[in-house]
Order: structure tokens, then C-alpha cells, then sequence
């Protein structure tokens, strides 16, 4: 029992959803979004450019989860496009109805396709502006909703200045407000994932999503938020006083973004010295005017595969790093298959340690070069080894 | 990329989940709990003896919801019974093979019985301990899990005690560990779902799960939190302090407990004094050797819709109530109908003005029932009027 008092609402465009970023790796919990917004609908399709994979699965897409490569130009939208059309001529993705109560605001899209345009995880990359183009427009084309999570989009720098200022690209939830007259439904076919955990503290996991005003009262319509509210209310409390009172975002300006300048300095640096000698290729490098995010990506020469190289740099020399084979699509690894690929975060340990850290990976990888010890001894072996030592 | 530090693990029989536990009304985010644990499941059935239906509903089973009623001695387990065995004979929850990473301790059960045992949402009903034995044989047999909502569990007092003291009455998931030699599984038949938001402060939204290692070292793999770590990891870190220092001990012994007693006699003694007189019934009425929760539910003499009752306190009386509908089980209100019943929660609104609430309540009773007005004018007619002056 309550008297009746006035109650607030939040902007139509905005909804503080998560429960969900977290610290040193990039995650989101697409968990609550996946379920508000793919209820009951078992025969749409995910396409993704990497990522997330599990959370997917979670919600029931085991099986329907396929892998889009990148370019340099970010999504390789033909790749995609040949992919939805051949799902849609099998016929999956049939229109289902609604059944969920309260029937506000429910669509059922087709097809999902996630991605992180912008300083992409783990490579780094950033999808070009024509390229976000060509996807809303398949989007439309295909009923597909775009889950963009622009989680980086406000830690970029370039030579010259390390200042906060808007995205350097416009997001795709902009480009679909816009584009062509505007969203062809009132549910619109892109929203916007950004999250506090990677801009103010790691594991705050509070976030909010952008999309129409039809969407967003939709997903506010997700039953653990209509039962208790914000899955984050009391950590939001928190952060609304440091967005009102200046300390986000000085602490953008002032801390993060000068020593992510830095330490991708640092890193790049050295795997110029100690990694590149050795036959790794860069991926993904960044243009000095757009620089940003939280990632490293590179290749190891074809004799070295990452989980077993990632294996021998924990065991030997106490470094952790991100082999490929984590942001393979399960079900798709051969579409992009990933496992020479070795990520670093450069956003997490001290900025003091990640030039050793490098040096040591340069030795690993040294050591696995001998002739006598470069040799594939096969995935499985590597995998069964891998799990055994991590359990 | 980090150099490799030690890690903490929690006791192996523990999960702090959720982001999950809310304010005023006592709300649990299933959510997660039902997406990593009917992973994938599109066949088997939920039975509930009340609530939270529209967390089911988003996590994929919508249309296969049952509702169970309750007695006096709580869940009536041969309604159940009854159920399950149509259920199974109707070749539903046939087994399904676990598909999702990791394949570690998954497990697919048939059924999932949802309940509040101890001062149950809304009638604040306790289940008895013979019936909870009964339930976890049930379950067994029916490969079922019961996931209890053991949220009031601490918040209990009797005649002449306010301290606060272990349950009064052995969880369904202790019973499950002990219950005729214990678990027939190694994944256990029961689990425990509570919460810090109903014992520390309304919207903290964290919680933990009790169950079997096997089960929590599955629950531990949802995506979400292998990927980004635990939903509340930062609001979990201030509870700790919470409960190492003992604060929350004295908290719900020295506040909440005296407290909600004197603002259940109070609630009971208005209700007495206003409504009783009216004609409404009082249900569930706790025994003084056991009183504890957040509610007390009541029905309206039978001409008179809930829903109608407390449009009109709201609208006249600025009193809000939660009518009973809003507990019924989306497509199987029938089984237990709850169109004349009134939830009164007793522990967020100031305590002195509990009585005014209560009087004003019956101000609006005595007008519905004045001989002109007391007219039942069609369910659809009132969820119409309802929910046009909500929205």
C-alpha cells in the first residue's frame, strides 16, 4: 500500500537498462535485451561480427548464430547480405505474433545482427560510415534489428587532441533516425548499447540503450523491470550525480582518455620491437586521426596457434591474453576463423607493465619458433590441454 | 592483457546472481535463473502458485504456464500432482540433449514449479513442512525443479520475540539435500532463490542462489556472467562490508523486524475496524506463533471487482493497492481465481499512516456498496477503464 506521489520518467529515446557491462573484457549482457526483444521467436537468425556468442545462446539462438568477417572498411556488408538472403529464401524468420502480455509494443524481427562498429572487439577495427549506410539499409530490406554496442564510442583521441567530443562517426541508431526519411517502422531497425562500466568504473554493469520511443516502450515492458524496476536503479543513483556534477565526464577527459593515448603508444610500440621481428602481423591498425577503444589485435605466424600460445604465455611467464578462438561464432568458426588471432587490452593492467608484458609474449613466441618445438600438435590436443590446466 | 594474480572462489553451494530484487513490491528477476537453466527447453511446463509469470513469459513460455492453488497449509500438492501426471501423459518435457557452451553441468528438466513458501506473494500463506516434503518428492518424481523464492525467510516474529533467528521452517532446497538420503541427482531437485533488496534496502537488486555445487557450478556458466562476471559485482562489494561488520544483522533485528510487526498489528487491527465489517474476508491469516512478510490479502464481498476497487482508490483515495488479478497465471486464471482479492504490503508506506490508508479503503468499500453503485460492470469493461487511465 502507497499513497500516490508524482512519478518521473526518463527520456522516450532512453531506457537505463543493465545490469550488464562489465570490467577488464568487453562484455555486455545482451541478455535482457535478447529476451525482451526476440520473445518466443525460435526461428530468427543472429548474424554478428564477432562476440557475445554464449549470451545469444542463452536466450535460445543455439545453432542459428552465423559469423560476418570484417574488411578494412568494417562489416563486409555483401558477405552479410548474401548470408540473410540465403536464410531468407529457406524460409526461416517467418512473421510470428505476438503473445507476450501487455501487447504493447511487441515486433518480432526476422533476423539480429549484432555488431561493435567502432573500435571493434577484438579487432579493433571501426566500420565506415557508407558501410553503416548499406547495413540500415539491409536491415530494412531484411527486418532486421541492428544491436550496435558503442560501448568505445567515447574513448577515441587522435594526434593532436585528447578532449572529449561526440562520436567521430555517427552511430547506426543516428543513421537510421535519418537516413532516407527515417525509420520505415516505428520500431525502427538499429539501437544503440552504451554502458558506464567502460567509461567510469568496471563492473558497475549499468547501461542504457537508444532507439525509437515505440522500442524503447517496449523493452521497458520486460518483466523483471515491470515487477522491480531498473535492473541497475541503486548504482544508476550513483552515477546520475557524477554525469550532474562534472566527474564522468572530467574523469573521460582527464584520466581515460590521455592514459588509453598512452598505453596504446606503449603497446603498439612494443609489438613493433618484439612481436613484429617475429612474423606477427597487425590487424586492424588504426589511422592517427581516428585512434580509440580498448584493443590490440594481431596474427601469429600459420605454425603457432593462439590457444596454445595464449596457453604457454600464462604458464611460462604469468601473461594473460585473449586468444581468437573465444570470438569465434560457435557453430561458424570457418567463416571467420580467428585461431591465430591474440588480442591485447591495453586498458587494464598498469601502464607501467605492458611493455614487459609484450616482451615476454615476444619470448613465448620466441621459444615456440625453435624449430623443434613449432609444431600444430592439433586443436583438440591444445583444447583438451588448455581446459584441463584451467580447471 | 594481465599478469596472472590469485582469484577468490565463493563457497561452491552459493551463486550471488541477480541484479534481481526490488522495492516495494517483491519482485525477483527470474530471469537470468530461467534463461541459464531451461536453457533451450521448449517443451516443458511451468507451475506457480502465484507471480511473476511475465519473467517465464520473456524467457519463452509464454502458453505454458499452470497455476496451482494454495489451502491453508499451503501449495495443495495433489492439484499438482495431478498436473504433472497430464502433463507427462501428454508426452510434454520429453528429454532434451544440452547444446549450449560449455557443456558442463547442464541439465534439462521436465517441469519447474515456481513458489513463495513462506509468506507467499500475495496471500501470505506459508507452506507447511509436510507439504514441502511432499513437494521435493513430487519433484523427483516428475523431474522437476522447484525454484522457492525464500525471500521473507528472515523476516519472521512471534508474540513475544523480534530477534532475528534462522527459519522457522527448513527451506525446500535443505529438505532436498536431506530428504531420503538426499539429492537423487547431483544437480538436486530444489534451489533457493533470496535476496538483499527485502532484508538491506528496496532496490539493491542483488541477491544470491542456494543449491547443489553441480547446479551452481552450471548456473555459474550463464553467459553473461563468464563473459562480464557477477550482475552486481559492485553493489555486492558494499553488501559484504554489510555483513562483515554486521550491520545487516543489526538492521533487520533492530529495524525491520520490530518495525514490520507493529506495522502488521496495525495493519490487521484497521483492517478489523474498516473493512471486516463490510464483509471482506481475510485470507491466509498467519497464527501468532508465525507471523512474518510484507503482506496481508484480503477479499472483497463478491459484487465487488478488485480491479474496480482499486481504480476507485486510487482515483478517489489516492490509496494504491494491488488488486489480485495481476497474480493470476496468464492463461490458466481460472485454476485459481484472484479477481476479488487486495494485497495490503505493510512495509513501505510510513507506519503511521498505514490506518489511514486502511480507513480510507473503507470509505471507498462503503460507497461501492452503496445499493446504486455496487453493479459488476464486466470484467473488460473495467480492465478497459483501467488501463486507458494508467497509460
Amino acid at each position: 500500500m502507497a499513497f500516490v506521489k508524482p512519478v518521473w520518467f526518463v527520456h522516450p529515446h532512453l531506457y537505463l537498462l543493465f545490469s550488464n557491462y562489465t570490467s577488464l573484457t568487453p562484455a555486455s549482457s545482451l541478455h535482457s535485451l535478447t529476451a525482451a526483444s526476440c520473445r518466443e521467436n525460435n526461428r530468427n537468425n543472429i548474424t554478428t561480427t564477432g562476440f557475445q556468442g554464449s549470451i545469444f545462446e542463452d536466450n535460445g539462438f543455439v545453432g542459428r548464430l552465423r559469423a560476418i568477417p570484417e574488411d578494412d572498411e568494417g562489416v563486409d556488408v555483401a558477405y552479410l547480405e548474401a548470408s540473410l538472403a540465403k536464410h531468407n529464401e529457406e524460409g526461416h524468420g517467418s512473421d510470428q505474433k505476438a503473445r507476450k502480455r501487455p501487447q504493447v509494443a511487441q515486433k518480432h524481427y526476422k533476423n539480429i545482427i549484432y555488431t561493435v562498429p567502432t573500435f571493434s572487439n577484438p579487432s579493433g577495427r571501426t566500420t565506415s560510415l557508407d558501410r553503416r549506410r548499406e547495413l540500415v539499409r539491409l536491415a530494412r530490406k531484411y527486418d532486421a534489428l541492428i544491436i550496435a554496442d558503442d560501448i568505445y564510442d567515447f574513448i577515441h583521441w587522435n594526434s593532436t587532441s585528447t578532449s572529449l567530443s561526440p562520436p567521430f562517426i555517427p552511430r547506426i541508431v543516428d543513421i537510421d533516425h535519418v537516413l532516407d526519411g527515417g525509420p520505415t517502422t516505428s520500431f525502427g531497425n538499429a539501437i544503440s548499447n552504451a554502458s558506464f562500466s567502460k567509461i567510469l568504473a568496471p563492473g558497475l554493469r549499468t547501461g542504457w540503450t537508444e532507439a525509437t520511443p515505440t522500442f524503447i516502450r517496449g523493452l521497458s515492458q520486460c518483466g523483471s523491470s515491470v515487477s522491480g524496476g531498473a535492473p541497475s536503479q541503486f548504482v544508476a543513483s550513483i552515477i546520475a550525480q557524477t554525469l550532474m556534477n562534472g566527474t564522468l565526464q572530467n574523469h573521460i577527459e582527464r584520466v581515460l582518455i590521455p592514459s588509453f593515448k598512452r598505453r596504446y603508444q606503449v603497446v603498439h610500440s612494443a609489438i613493433e620491437r618484439y612481436l613484429l621481428p617475429l612474423g606477427v602481423v597487425l590487424e586492424g591498425k588504426m589511422e592517427k586521426s581516428m585512434q580509440g577503444g580498448y584493443f590490440v589485435y594481431f596474427l601469429l605466424p600459420p605454425c603457432i596457434l593462439a590457444k596454445q600460445f595464449v596457453l604457454r604465455a600464462w604458464e611460462d611467464e604469468a601473461v594473460l591474453v585473449a586468444d581468437g578462438d573465444i570470438f569465434e561464432v560457435h557453430g561458424d568458426e570457418d567463416a571467420v576463423p580467428a585461431r591465430h588471432g591474440v588480442r591485447i587490452c591495453f586498458a587494464w593492467e598498469q601502464e607501467n607493465l605492458l611493455s614487459e608484458g609484450l616482451r615476454r609474449l615476444g619470448k613465448v613466441l620466441a621459444n615456440m619458433l625453435e624449430p623443434e618445438s613449432c609444431v600444430v600438435i592439433g586443436r583438440e590436443a591444445v583444447d583438451g590441454k588448455f581446459l584441463e590446466s584451467k580447471i
